[in-house]
This record gives structure tokens, sequence and C-alpha cells, in this order.
């Protein structure tokens, strides 16, 4: 979501609650079962996703206003769900904990959120039923990081939609979502019990599924030929899983430098997808 | 550098000195001007590059025998200039800072080191006269991740060196070499004090300057008919600056989905490289 610069609209409606009396070190406390989003391009996706339920909104002093003229901007319906803006002293934001270890880049902002619900894969399926189509497979992979920059990769590569592991794989959080940049929110992540099935119905639904791995049989660029398809992704090390290989349609390598140590998982999945939307 | 594990070779002359009698929790110190590289890659990257000066290696109880089996591999002439392996205790190694406000993955390992010289731009340029080349130009990248990122990938993709700034550029860092994943050791990053100037000089050698811009003129796939390309990075957010943009030959673009934010720096300019390398 990009701020409309241009037009001057009224504040919010609803007045800013301070609550900045509380100890300066102490994070605000998410909600039971959710997390918290920080950082402008989450906070501002958030706020602009109809499907993401709020619990509370935190700005610095210097950033409420922002965050006000944004929220001020959104469609009606949308703007009455959301929780009054929270003052809350930039030390205080300084005090959330992403989940990696690392200290939260808020820029002013945070909101308290649950978690999204990740629609169902046939739903996906039959939404893109019969058309070219792109999609990402993630077998295990555990850092939230590269998760959320694959997705924000994939949504700007044009990717359908992300599907990985209730298991095995990182829960929605603060650290994934910044990594995103925003494509948390508009990207569909669907979770599935057991990937090797969903990849069968991928294949039963006429895509086709290749995995991408060090020693493929064919270039990453003979995927651009491919109508429907989903390419799989190994976590970083490790690769893909006996049983994944096995289940994928074909093996694709992205030819490196031999004396190179490899990519970054994240940079593989933006290169795979980038050659697969080119024609061959 | 991948530990070789079929032969087995005497451990290390050098006996192991231990320090963890100090506290738990004060990290070891780094040289004077130097800093800390951690996690395998790195550590064993800085092992084996001869230009790299190491004042202390540190090794965690059960990552001491690894990193001694893994220096045994080295050449003697490296060999015997290494410092001994410092036994420390695994939480001494976690107050390790990396400089971004992010805990050190360290993998029970670091080595306190002092910064590569940086080689001249003349004498990669002489290196690389009259023959096909691609170089990487960063325009005021400050995340040193981004920077560490992008070495990786470019050594994995067949870049010959990363230009950049003295000034307004991270400085090499245990994060910045951590993402680099080794790459640090084995890719020239050249320093210029203008790079303006620096582009100039590239064009005198006969490489074609990119800048990569979302206004570019032609698509980033136009790169692979080069010999010889130069390909300019802007930060995230600001782009290319006004004058980096003018000394550019061209403008080019990779094509985004129109509801997407931004592609990751580091993931636009692996996509560039990739572009770039491919028979047009």
């Amino acid at each position: 979501m990009r701020p409309r610069s241009g037009k001057k609209r009224p504040p919010q409606a609803k007045p800013a609650k301070r609550d900045d009396r509380a100890p300066a070190a102490s994070a605000p406390r998410p909600p039971r079962d959710g997390h918290f989003l920080w950082g402008r391009h989450a906070v501002l996706a958030a706020l602009a996703n109809p499907q993401r339920r709020i619990a509370a909104i935190h700005a610095s002093g210097d950033s409420a206003d922002t965050l006000a003229r944004c929220i001020a901007d959104l469609p009606a319906a949308r703007r009455d769900e959301l929780p009054p803006i929270s003052t809350t002293d930039r030390r205080r934001l300084d005090a959330i904990e992403g989940g990696t270890g690392e200290k939260a880049v808020h820029q002013g902002m945070a909101v308290a959120v649950w978690p999204l619900e990740p629609p169902a894969l046939d739903d996906l399926l039959a939404v893109h039923a019969n058309r070219p189509v792109r999609l990402i497979c993630l077998d295990q992979l555990s850092d939230p990081r590269n998760v959320g920059a694959i997705m924000r990769s994939a949504l700007a590569l044009g990717a359908a939609a992300i599907i990985t592991t209730h298991r095995n794989a990182p829960e929605e959080s603060g650290a994934l979502a910044r990594a995103a940049a925003g494509a948390l929110e508009r990207l569909p992540l669907v979770r599935v019990v057991n990937l090797a099935r969903a990849m069968e119905q991928l294949q039963d639904a006429g895509i086709s599924v290749a995995g991408l791995a060090a020693d493929g049989d064919s270039d990453v660029a003979s995927l651009a030929t491919e109508d429907r398809l989903a390419i799989v992704m190994g976590a970083e090390g490790s690769g893909l899983r006996h049983n994944t290989r096995r289940h994928c349609d074909r093996l694709v390598r992205i030819d490196i430098a031999p004396d190179s140590e490899s990519l970054n998982v994240s940079i593989a999945a933006a290169i795979a997808l980038y050659a697969a939307r080119r024609p061959a």
C-alpha cells in the first residue's frame, strides 16, 4: 500500500489513546494466540487487509499522525472495525521481540493481531482451475525471514500462493511479516498436513511439479514452457526431503559458479520464478 | 569451502587453550580496528583465505574438534600463521553482538579478525581487461545483510567483484560476512571514493554500465547481450541517486506485479545477474 500524499483527508475520527505512562522498557502485550506486526509496510498492509483481525494499534508520538492519515484513507467499513491508535513510547516498541532474537525494526508502528485463517488448497485450486498458474511449495523451511522474503518475491513475480505445512514450518510472526513487506496480507499462504499428498493433488489438477535441487536434470529456464507450474523449494543445507523429491515430476537446477557455496533459498526461489515466467 | 569428511587427518598440533573460566556472559574482545566473524561458512572461509589476518579463533567445546580437523586440511603455510583454537564457552559466543542488534548465530565458532585490504579498481580492471566480465556497483546500500547477501549471489552467479563506496556503505562486519556465507573471503569488494567517477572509469574500460530502476527503459533480460557489464543497484526505498542515474549508459527494470510493493534489493541484484548471464 502506498500512502497517497496528494489529498488531505480528515484525521481518524476516534481520539488517540495515550498509554506511555507505563514503564518505558516493557513491550506492549500481544493478544492471546496472537502476535505483533511492525514496520511501515507490514502495519499498513495489515490495516488495509479486511481479513486481518487487529487487537490494538500502537504508534510512537511522531508516527501517530502518519498512521491516522493512512487509516483515514481506508474504506469506511474497515475503518470502523479498527481499534483506536494507542500512542506508545518508542522505547516500549523497541522492546517488542521478533521471535528471531532480533529487535523489532518498527519504524514507530506496531499492530497486535491474530493470525490469518489459511485458505484451503481445494479452494485455491478451484480459483485457479484451467488457467496458467505459478505456485511455490516449501518443504520444511524453518527460518521465518526466508519464508517472508519468498512471499515478497512470489507476490512481485506473479505466483498465486505459497503452500507449506502445518508442522515444521514457521508460524505467522512479526519477523516473517517484516521480511514479506506486506505480502503476508496479500498472497495466500496455504498450510497442508502432508506436502507430498498436496503435491499429488496439484498433479491431479494438471499442475506440473518441479523440485529445485543442485543435482537437477535440467536448467530452471526450462520451466518457462509450463502453463501450470508449482516449484518446490527445500531447506538450505538439507534440501528437498527424499519423499518430496520422489513426488516431483522433475528436478531442475540453477547453475552456479563451481567455487561458490550455494544460493540463499529465498534468492533461489526468486530466480526460479523469474526464469519460469519468461518465454523459453 | 566444504569440509572433507572422507580422510582422517591428525588433529591440529597446537594444544587448545581453555578460557571458559571467564564470566559466562562477557563476549570475547575483538582486536583493535577488527571485528568478529562467526558461523560455520564464514569462519571456515576466513581460515582458508590467506589474505585474512586472524587474531584469535574461538570454538565451543563441541565445535573445537570439527574446527581443528578443518584447520588440519589447510596448506601448511596457512596453518602455521593461525593462532591456536581457544575453547570458549557457548554463552560467551552468544554474547558477541552482530552490529545489527541481532544475536550472533555462531554455530559454536567465531574468529577475531582484521578487515581485508580492499583491492584497487585499477588492479581489478587490469585483471579483467578485454574479456567478458560482470560487476555489481552498490549506490549507498546501508544494510550489511543486504550487501552480504548480494556478495553471496554475485559469487554464485559469476560476477567478478562488487564495487561500493568508502562512505555511506557498511564496513566489513560479522553480520555482512554471515549473510555472504563465505563470499566475503572470495569475491573482491572494491571501495571507491566517488561512485560516479568509478562508473566513468568502468566505461573507459569498455564496460557498459546499467542502472536498475523501477522506471527503466528496457527489460533487465536485454543485458544478456552485453559482453562487459556493470549493474548498478540503488538503496531500497530511495533507489539510485540522481547523479548515479545520470552516469548510467542505460536504465533497466525488472517487471513486477502491479499490486506488489517491490523486490528486496538483494533479490533484484540476483535476478539481474541471472538475467544478464543468459544468452539473449
